[in-house]
C-alpha cells in the first residue's frame, strides 16, 4: 500500500502555519553555508550574517559571567565540596548556587519540578517584578516554560475555540502570534501600527477593528501587545498603555502582553513599563482585567536563547480557570530546570556589595551601550539608503525598515514569484550573505515593503555590514531604478 | 463588565484533556507536604513518598557523574582554561565538552541551534542509534525536543485533522497520549492489552479494534505502541513486535513506537529491541513503513527528567511532509542546548578506556540493579496483598497491580463520589503517605481496579514502603471485606 501520509493528507491547519524567521529565506542562508564550509570560494563572501533572528551569542555576544557559574555549580552541585571551587567561582555565585539547590526538593536539578517551575525559583522572580513595578507580585501566578513561546501557545489554546475566535495581533507581528493562532484554528484579527507616527498604537484603530471583527461574527478574546515591539522596535509611551489596558477592560479581552524586550529600551526619552504595573497603577486588580506578561531569558542583555528560559505571570483569571491552566503545563511535566533557574537570576542579578556585582554591571552595561550604538548605526544607515525609511529604533533587537521598490524590482519579482520584499532579501543574500526576513513574514499595509533587520552583529563588524549593504543597494537601485 | 473568560468559555478540548500523573492525588499530596511542612506532626507520617511518576532524581537517585561534569563545563566554557579545572573534572569530560563546542557554531551554547538541534549531537545521537541497531540512521531523521513530550504532541498536531481521525492507543497507556489525542481534537482508539498474558500485545485485538473504528467512519492514522510499558512494564518479545509492524505497513498505519524506557530491562530472558531495527531487519525501508521512535533523557539509568532531553527519529515520510514537521519544530526554535547535549551523552556514553569509563558503568550497573531488585521486591510484595495480583516487572519504572475490592468498598467510593481505585489511593496517601496513580488515569478493562506504583523509592526505603503498603491494604480489607 501506499505510504498513506502525504501533504494532502496532514492537518491542514500545519499547512497553514507560517514561521519565515526560519523560513525560505534562511534555509537558504543554511544552503550557502554549507556550500562555503565546502568549498570557501563558493560566494562572494566569505560568512553569512545572519540578521534574521534575535539570536545574540550566535553573533558572538559573550553570556554574564555569573549566571553561567551558578547553572554550572547547579549542574554539577558535588564542585560545592571542592576547595578549587573557590578559586575557579565568584563567592556570590556559589552562595547564589547553594541557596537555589536548596529551594530544590532534595537539590534534585535532574528532577521535575512542580508544574508551575521551582516554588523558591518562582518566589525569586515574583520579588523580581515587585522590585520592577512597586506592586505585589504572587509566585503562585508564575508558570515557567521552556522560553516565552510555549506560554503563548499554552494561551492560544485555552482560549481559542475555533475559527470563530479571534485574537487582535498588531501588524507588522513577531509571526509566533500568527503561527500559533493558525495552529490553534482560531482567527487572526488585524489592527496596523501606524509607520507614520513611529508604529504607533491607536486605540481608535484597535476599536476599528474589533468592530470589523464583530461584525463578521467574530468572537474576539485578547489582544496581543508586543512592548517593546518586535519587528518594529518601538516603546509605548505609559499613557498609551493606560488607554490600551482601559480598552481590555472594557471590551472584556484578555491582554497578551509580550514583554520580553524588557530591558532592551535604548533611547533616554522611552521608558519600559510593564502593563501589569500600568493596570494597577489605574487602580485595576484581580478582578477588572485578564492580563498575561510573558518574559523569556533569550532576550535583554543576557540573550541566552538556547537555555529555553522563559515565564507567564497570569492575573485576573478564575480559580477554574487556573486549574486547567495548571492541567496543561502538567501535560509536559515541566519546564528545563536550567532554564527555571536563568529565570530566577535574570529577575535577581547580583545587588549592589556582591562580589559579582561590577563584572555584572559591566558587563550589562557594555552589553546594553553597544547595543544602542549599533542600533542608531543601522537606522542612519537604513535612512541613508535610496528610496529606504526607518524609524527610530528605541528598542527590542530590530529595525523594521521600509523600502520604496522600483516598479522594475516589483515587475522582476513578479516574473520570479517571489514577493518584493522576498526578491530583495533573496538578492540581498547570495550577493553579500546577509540575512534579513522579508516584511510579507510579519504583516505590513498592502503595497508597503518592509524587511527585519537584527542590531545583533557585533560591534566590530557593523561598519562592513553597513557597507556591503549600502554597495548592494546601489546596484540593486541602478539595475531597477525606474 | 463580567470577567469574559470563565470556565464555560474555554476551549471545551482543554476541559477533556485529563492527566492523571499529575492529577486530583497529585495536587492532595503537595497539600499535605506543606501542611508536614508547617506542622511535622500533622500526620500520621513524616513525609510524602512519591510514588506516582518515573521522576528518579526526586526520591534519592544520583545523577551519573560523567554527564553532568560535561554540562557543567558546556554552561561556563571558560573553565576549559583554567589549570584547576584539571583537578576537578576527569579528563574524558574535557575532551568531550570541547569535541562538543566545537560542534556548536561560535561554541554558543546559549545560542538557538538548528531547529531540529545542534548538527553535531544528532550525529552522535545517529551514531549511537547506529551502534545500538546495527541498521544506519541519519543524523537528517532527528529531531530534538525538551524530553518526548512535545515530539509526541508534534506528531499529533501533524496527523489530527479532526474528531474523525483516530489513534490507536494501548489501554492502560501513559495518559500523555490520551491527554493530546483531546487537545488536537482526535479520537483515541483504544486497544486492550491482555493483563492474563503478562500485558501482552495480541494483534487480533488490534485489527479487531481497527475495524470497530472503521465502521464508525473513524480513519485511523497511526498506532502507538509503548515498549517497555508504561504503566505495565512489559517488554514485547521480538516476534510480537514484527507482527505489529507488519500490522502497520499493511494497514498503512504511523508506528509512533514510545521506546523512553530502552534501557530499563529487568529479566534476563527478554531484551530491547527498537522497532526501526526490527523494521530494518525485516527488509522494510524508507517506501514501506512511517515510523517515529521517541527517547528521552528522564528515563533509562540516567533519570534525567529536569533536564527536558529527547528526540524523535522520524523515517518513511517524503520530503514535503518533513518540512511541515520542520516548520513546526522551528516556529519554538529550538530544543534547550543543554537537554540537547544531554541526549548525545546518554546515546554515546564513556567507552572501554576512557577514564570515566570505570565509574560510569559502576554508576549505570548500580542503578539498573537496583532497581531490578526493587521491582521484584515491590512486585512479590503486592502479589503478597489479599485481593491484589501483580504482574511481572520486566522493564520501565512501574508496577500495573490489579486489586479486587471488596463490594463495600465500591459503595464507599460510590458515596463519596470517587471512583473505586481513586478511593483506595486516596485512603493510601491520608493514612500512609504513599502517592500511587489509579488505574483509571491510565485506562483499565471496565470493572477491573489497578494503580500504577513506581519502582523509585530509594533501595534502602522499599522496606518501609512495603510495611506501610501491607499494614494500610489489612486495614481497609478488615473495614470493607465483603
Amino acid at each position: 500500500m501506499a505510504p498513506p501520509v502525504t501533504v494532502n493528507s496532514i492537518n491542514p491547519k500545519v499547512i497553514e502555519c507560517e514561521y519565515a524567521v526560519r523560513g525560505e529565506i534562511v534555509i537558504l542562508a543554511q544552503k550557502l553555508q554549507e556550500e562555503i564550509k565546502a568549498k570557501p570560494a563558493a560566494h562572494p563572501f566569505e560568512e553569512i550574517l545572519y540578521c534574521n533572528i534575535g539570536n545574540p551569542q550566535s553573533l558572538g555576544q559573550q553570556p554574564i559571567t555569573f549566571f553561567r557559574e551558578v547553572l554550572a555549580l547547579c549542574d554539577h552541585p558535588s564542585l560545592l565540596d571542592r576547595s578549587e571551587t573557590h578559586v575557579l567561582f565568584s563567592k556570590d555565585s556559589i552562595q547564589r548556587a547553594w541557596k537555589i539547590l536548596d529551594q530544590i526538593p532534595g537539590r534534585a536539578t535532574g528532577a521535575y519540578s512542580h508544574s508551575q517551575g521551582v516554588k523558591g525559583l518562582r518566589d525569586a522572580i515574583a520579588a523580581g517584578i515587585e522590585a520592577r513595578d512597586g506592586f505585589p507580585a504572587d509566585p503562585n501566578d508564575i508558570f515557567l516554560t521552556d522560553g516565552a513561546s510555549p506560554a503563548v501557545h499554552m494561551m492560544m489554546q485555552l482560549l481559542i475555540r475555533s475559527e470563530n475566535d479571534g485574537i487582535l495581533c498588531p501588524i507588522p507581528q513577531y509571526p509566533l502570534y500568527s503561527a500559533s493562532i493558525a495552529l490553534h484554528g482560531g482567527t487572526l484579527v488585524p489592527y496596523y501600527l501606524d509607520e507614520a507616527t513611529g508604529w504607533g498604537l491607536e486605540v481608535s484603530e484597535l476599536k476599528k477593528q474589533l468592530e470589523a471583527a464583530k461584525s463578521k461574527g467574530i468572537d474576539v478574546r485578547a489582544l496581543v501587545v508586543i512592548n517593546p515591539g518586535n519587528p518594529t522596535g518601538q516603546v509605548l509611551a505609559e499613557e498609551n498603555q493606560m488607554e490600551i489596558v482601559k480598552f481590555c477592560k472594557e471590551e472584556g479581552l484578555v491582554l497578551l502582553a509580550d514583554e520580553v524586550y524588557q530591558e532592551n529600551v535604548y533611547v533616554p526619552e522611552k521608558k519600559f513599563h510593564s502593563f501589569k504595573k500600568v493596570s494597577r497603577s489605574m487602580g485595576y486588580g484581580e478582578k477588572d482585567i485578564h492580563l498575561v506578561s510573558f518574559q523569556s531569558v533569550s532576550k535583554g542583555y543576557y540573550g541566552e536563547c538556547g537555555k529555553r528560559g522563559g515565564y507567564m505571570e497570569i492575573t485576573g483569571f478564575g480559580a477554574d480557570v487556573r486549574e486547567h491552566i495548571y492541567k496543561l503545563a502538567s501535560v509536559n511535566l515541566c519546564s528545563n530546570i536550567s532554564g527555571q533557574i536563568l529565570a530566577s537570576l535574570v529577575m535577581s542579578p547580583p545587588k549592589v556589595g556582591d562580589e559579582s556585582f561590577e563584572s555584572y554591571s559591566a558587563e550589562r552595561d557594555g552589553i546594553l551601550s553597544s547595543l544602542a550604538r549599533r542600533a542608531k548605526t543601522l537606522e542612519d544607515a537604513f535612512n541613508k539608503l535610496e528610496g529606504v525609511t526607518c524609524n527610530k529604533a528605541e528598542g527590542a533587537m530590530y529595525l523594521f525598515p521600509r523600502i520604496n521598490l522600483p516598479a522594475k524590482a516589483i515587475k522582476a519579482a513578479g516574473e520570479a514569484r517571489t514577493a518584493p520584499d522576498g526578491f530583495y532579501c533573496r538578492r540581498l543574500l547570495t550577493e553579500t550573505g546577509i540575512v534579513f526576513v522579508p516584511g510579507s513574514g510579519f504583516g505590513q499595509v498592502p503595497g508597503t515593503w518592509h524587511f527585519r533587520c537584527t542590531i545583533l552583529p557585533q560591534e566590530e563588524k557593523i561598519p562592513a555590514v553597513v557597507t556591503r549593504l549600502t554597495d548592494f543597494h546601489e546596484r540593486f537601485m541602478d539595475e531597477f531604478r525606474d
